[in-house]
């Protein structure tokens, strides 16, 4: 196996930080920087509005699209991005629910981060037609899948406990019971194999600013399965998605391919981060991402239950049944996270007692592995979360 | 009065260039590159996902809307960034629809941008509630409010032709007759004194990337009246406009204040950049801008008429019912406006035959009025626009 990981030198990280929350928001891939100004001076200054040809502005979706695309086992044209992961979670759910007008039940499980179930509450109580949304245990999803359910609504990784989903077999089950499947990749996409395609699910969404390290507020992605597309009416009918843009014509017709998802302007600023942070991507083998991924994600699990007994693991301990997270519940674990920032190992803590650690293998190694545990060990042991600056109340990144 | 315009100085314009289309695409400030490469490097680079605390990005949307606020006439805390516009108009659309239960009509007008339509059309197809997009005329729009009408749903400037409603005379019809008013202040905002809190409209929508020179694919921006911000249920409800979106609960509450029109992870850098672009409006008075439009705008439609006979006024020559753009109808628009550009005079074109020039006193002044008139004379004297490289179909910027 050839071995090109990690990639530390593509990444500007701070000189002794150990950053495990990759998960929540990547670091700054080095080539932002100069492409970034580039597009602001030799673009945006140079060409003005021309830049929407000149620079390929107008087609940078689709393009930085493809490259999704194959991160996800997605073909070509069938990955769009803009927006951001709610508003896409939102498009996918609204066609979802007109694909199967006669059943009411939206199935996500108490897993799914709380925004897409949020946006599956407000569609639904907006549309007034009387849809339920179901909400069962990660592990109860599978036999919550009945011919009731028009959409089942699954986020693959746990964002709080790395729980993985079996995306084959659950869109294998919905398919069997006639439901529609929308797979949340947030916490996947660039974190483990995925292959939309071979799962044959109908929608899939993510962001890209965790494991694709696109920066705060990369614009998020959609997934359409290419038979279907030409059937969706969008909800959010944006005059991007036309077929004609500059035809400006008075009613809506939907382009005739993937980019009837797009809605408004893109952010061509933010997307050019993201489109040159992923060539962090290119030749890597997500095979062995993944095994690499396994090997920390395991040897981190290892050490903290040596070192640290009075955590408990939060994450499976099958690494098949994992993403590229691990998580400890501790009942001091908001002010402990707090001391272990201040010691520059970088985790996040999310309620009510979870400490999240993101192994993300283009830049960490087992020498991280083994540092940030001797560094968390001392902060437990020394009980540095008992001091008082640790303990205040208020958000933990 | 202190001459404070024009500020060219703050702008990056190409040498050579009159640049005509900030109604599209507003040009470079010179603060933007250094202020986004720290953003980049010192925030993203350095302080990774702490920049949602250290770096003040989390209340960036409400910090930037208040920079808005100043120039169109809305209290502190009443606007929020986020999306694109035509986010903003389905949010406010459908908030404005659930207001007015009982009533069925969405009123807008053939001037209005498409996207506008488009996004309508979406809402009121999915929902399927029998909802009626009624357009007309925008001579018409007065005659038209009647107490059918649901949402009144305006332009107040005319993409095309410059044609500005007067936002004062209709918000009063509208809310005599009942209905709802949401003003769309793309052409707007930047360009005319605006005030939308003495107006007394429900809600305004806008865009940050032509007069306000945010950049390519800049945040939207949200007004709604602060009355009201408390009693609607937002259709696109995702976690940062929830009241706590670090409780991460499982059902949504919507913030108690403009924030709950937030709905998911904001475009840092896009909107970093907007941020310093609006420093640019320091200290402008919006009377004086006003006052410059007008003499701009009046000089170049005299110069036109007196050089250029075959082109024909499109906008209305009387300023008070005109923003800060010029439009005429000329047959060959197309191909002329593309030997125009050729030359670097930068207007834009709009089927089927107008040429649209837009006068932004921060950067163009009556030197570059004439002498842009001076060319545009030589390309139509000349017929510049028969040449065949001008007339290949395509998309004219």
């Amino acid at each position: 196996m050839s071995t090109t990981l990690p990639r530390k030198d593509l990444f500007d990280l701070p000189e002794g930080m150990i950053y495990l929350d990759g998960n929540s928001l990547g670091p700054l891939p080095k080539a932002v920087k100069g492409h970034l100004a580039s597009v602001v001076t030799d673009q945006w200054g140079a060409n003005l509005i021309k830049g929407w040809n000149l620079d390929g502005w107008m087609e940078q979706p689709t393009r930085v699209g493809d490259r999704i695309g194959r991160l996800i086992g997605a073909p070509a044209g069938s990955v769009v991005m803009g927006d951001t992961l709610s508003i896409k979670v939102y498009q996918a759910l609204s066609a979802g629910l007109e694909m199967r007008p006669e059943r009411k039940v939206v199935l996500s499980d108490s897993g799914n981060f709380p925004s897409d179930l949020y946006m599956a509450e407000g569609l639904i109580r907006h549309l007034g037609k009387g849809h339920e949304l179901r909400i069962v245990a990660p592990e109860e999803v599978e036999a919550a899948i009945t011919d009731e359910v028009a959409v089942a609504m699954i986020t693959q990784v746990d964002y709080r406990t790395g729980r993985m989903h079996d995306m084959d077999a659950i869109t294998a089950k919905a398919h069997a019971a006639g439901a529609v499947m929308l797979w949340d990749l947030a916490h996947s996409a660039g974190a483990v194999p995925v292959d939309v395609a071979g799962s044959g699910c109908e929608f899939a969404v993510g962001c890209t600013y965790k494991y694709l390290n696109g920066g705060p507020g990369a614009p998020a992605f959609i997934y359409v399965r290419p038979d279907l597309v030409a059937a969706i009416e969008p909800a959010l009918s944006g005059w991007l998605g036309h077929d004609a843009p500059f035809a400006f014509e008075q009613g809506y017709r939907p382009a005739r391919n993937i980019e009837r998802m797009r809605v408004g302007t893109p952010p061509v600023l933010q997307m050019s981060a993201l489109e040159v942070a992923l060539e962090a991507w290119d030749g890597v083998d997500m095979a062995e991402l993944r095994a690499v991924s396994v090997r920390l994600c395991d040897l981190f699990i290892a050490e903290v239950e040596a070192k640290c007994p009075a955590l408990e693991l939060a994450s499976p301990r099958d690494a098949s049944q994992r993403g590229s997270q691990v998580s400890f519940r501790f009942e001091h674990g908001y002010a402990a996270m707090q001391a272990l920032i201040a010691r520059d190992v970088i985790g996040d803590f999310r309620a009510p007692d979870v400490m999240r650690f993101g192994f993300t293998p283009l830049y960490i190694d087992e020498a991280d592995v083994r540092r940030a545990v001797a560094i968390l060990a001392e902060v437990i042991d020394q009980r540095l979360w008992d001091r008082p600056e640790y303990r205040k109340a208020g958000r933990v990144t």
